[in-house]
C-alpha cells in the first residue's frame, strides 16, 4: 500500500525490506493433473499449500502418482519441502519453511 | 548451531538478523485440553500447527470446545490466524502468516 504513489524505480525494487509480506496458507483441492501448474505457481508465489489430493485419488491413481512425483519435483528443485498429512493432504512448502518430522 | 560457542550475549540476541530462521509446519494431535499449552508454545515459537482434532472429539467434546475457543483467543492476541480445515484439523498460524479464505 505504501508504494502506490510517486515512488522512484529503486525503491519499488526492494518493497520487502521495510515490512516483511504475509504468507498465505492455501487449502486447494487437486481435481486433476491440469490443476498441478496452479499449485506450483501458490508455491512459487510464497504461499504454502495443503493439497487435498481424494478428488483426483477417486478418478484416477495414476495420474495422482504422476502429479505428486511431478510436484515432488518441483517443490525440491525450489528449495521447499513436502509432505503427506494424513490420508487425504499433502503439504507443500516454499523455501524457508519446512514440514516438522519430529515429535513433540 | 551457530551460537554453541563463543558469542557474546550481544550477539546472542539477534541471531536472526543475518539469514532468515526456519519457519516449521508441524501437523500435532490433540489429545486432551492439557495439551493446549504445548500448540500455543508452538505458535508462539512461529511455528504453524496443523492440529488434529479428532483424537479429543471421541473422548470430549465440551473439552473440543473449551480448547479451540482457548486457543483461538490464544492465536488472535498474538495476531496469527486460525481456521478449520476439513473435519478433523485445525490450523493455527503465528504473525504474518494468514490462511486464505478466497477462491483459487
Amino acid at each position: 500500500m505504501l508504494l502506490q504513489d510517486n515512488m522512484t524505480q529503486g525503491a519499488m525494487e526492494e518493497p520487502a525490506q521495510h515490512k516483511p509480506k504475509t504468507m498465505y496458507v492455501k487449502a486447494i483441492p487437486l481435481r486433476g493433473i491440469e490443476e498441478i501448474e496452479k499449485v506450483k505457481e501458490e508455491v512459487h508465489k510464497n504461499s504454502i499449500v495443503i493439497l487435498r489430493i481424494t478428488p483426483l485419488a477417486q478418478k484416477n491413481v495414476d495420474e495422482l502418482r504422476r502429479a505428486v512425483e511431478e510436484l515432488y519435483s518441483y517443490v525440491v528443485s525450489l528449495g521447499g519441502d513436502i509432505a503427506r498429512l494424513g490420508d487425504e493432504r499433502v503439504i507443500l512448502t516454499p523455501p524457508g519453511v519446512k514440514v516438522w518430522r519430529g515429535l513433540l
